[in-house]
């Protein structure tokens, strides 16, 4: 993006590196990098606010996030009207980084994405690519609430992974959610009858870091291989 | 494609390698870079092999993605005998990369995790926080097939998408699929009873690039401000 192709001196990134952990904004940040510091942050400066440039930029990258035949299930709902922010704390047991995020996003999915003009999906595939995949995206999802249900939560999962990583990029930190009561943000937010939610991110400048990682398994005992049963 | 947009002289390259002293022969990569040109490539050198020092420092990373309550619900089933791939192959619609890619991961979630010793994954906190989040995991999840469910398909979504853009870091491209018989792979890999699989992700050495994106949605079509009906 912005940054592609920067060629700094070894002595312009020293003088980069004098700033961590304090990242600024337009700092490049590595995948692994990005990821070995993200945890989820419960405390924010209430007063910061995102930029709305970052903001755009944060989605433009979110909205890369694939998604299965194409069909862009997420919606992203920005939550900015205080009031709004307030009822959907009073519905998260009270956690402060609902209303002091300088952005909360609730990731909601359209169950019935993959019906909505499928063929708009492919419009830019050739013609026999179209014709392969777009019958197939029906036969797919039709008559399964189930498949369209754990298709909106993976496509959440991917999205919500990719927001969170380029928010530490961007020099923000986010906390991932889902305790609240569903039922109630989706009153709030006046949920349309076909769509979910699949969890809320809050998105700022933290001021209080996390705990350590409280008891993480070893590697080994969540990689298996080849079969469950030897 | 791994190396699009590197244009950093040798001696900087290293130069930065010696601020991270974790790293292996792997190339930096911005967040935003990763992001930005990921795409699901669906052929591979079936000759690479990656390197096990490589899918060590991959999936460390994937285990650091976030879960709720910090269960850590997702199991990474890696698939390396060649008969397994065949065989998942036959019922994954022939796709060439479940064979061809270098690295074959199923994505499964223990849907009961959040029961197995729950007090294990808050072991490192401080008492009054195991007392507040440890009782408060049975509550979340206790007779609620769906919220496990849920959990599942949104926690391998979150690793999923670390597991794709940290493998563009270390040179690699991805392919996420959920194109194939879950019944039959479950068969295959003898998935356990509480098990569930989320979807797979085939690593490897792309071949031939992506086709460009099909038919992206608009950014304004997918982001809403504060309520779904205004």
């Amino acid at each position: 993006m912005h940054l592609k192709g920067h060629r700094r001196s070894p002595h312009v990134l020293l003088a980069q590196h004098a700033h961590l952990p304090e990242k600024l904004e337009k700092l490049p940040m590595n995948v692994s990098e990005a990821i070995s510091t993200r945890r989820a942050i419960k405390w924010y400066d209430a007063d910061h606010k995102m930029p709305e440039d970052t903001f755009r930029e944060l989605m433009e990258h979110a909205i890369l996030s694939p998604t299965a035949f194409n069909i862009q299930n997420w919606r992203f709902l920005r939550v900015r009207d205080p009031e709004q922010r307030k009822a959907i704390r009073a519905v998260a047991w009270g956690q402060a980084q609902v209303t002091d995020a300088s952005e909360l996003l609730v990731l909601c999915f359209d169950t019935k994405a993959w019906s909505r003009e499928p063929e708009s999906y492919w419009r830019n595939a050739p013609k026999e690519v179209q014709d392969f995949l777009v019958p197939a995206i029906a036969q797919y999802y039709e008559g399964k609430p189930q498949v369209e249900r754990d298709e909106g939560m993976r496509s959440c999962g991917l999205a919500g992974m990719a927001i969170m990583l380029m928010a530490k990029e961007l020099g923000y930190d986010s906390c991932p959610m889902d305790g609240f009561d569903y039922e109630a943000v989706a009153e709030i937010v006046k949920l349309p009858p076909d769509y979910e939610i699949a969890f809320m991110i809050a998105i700022g400048k933290g001021t209080k870091a996390a705990w350590p990682k409280p008891g993480q398994l070893p590697l080994d005992d969540v990689v298996v291989e080849d079969r469950f049963e030897v």
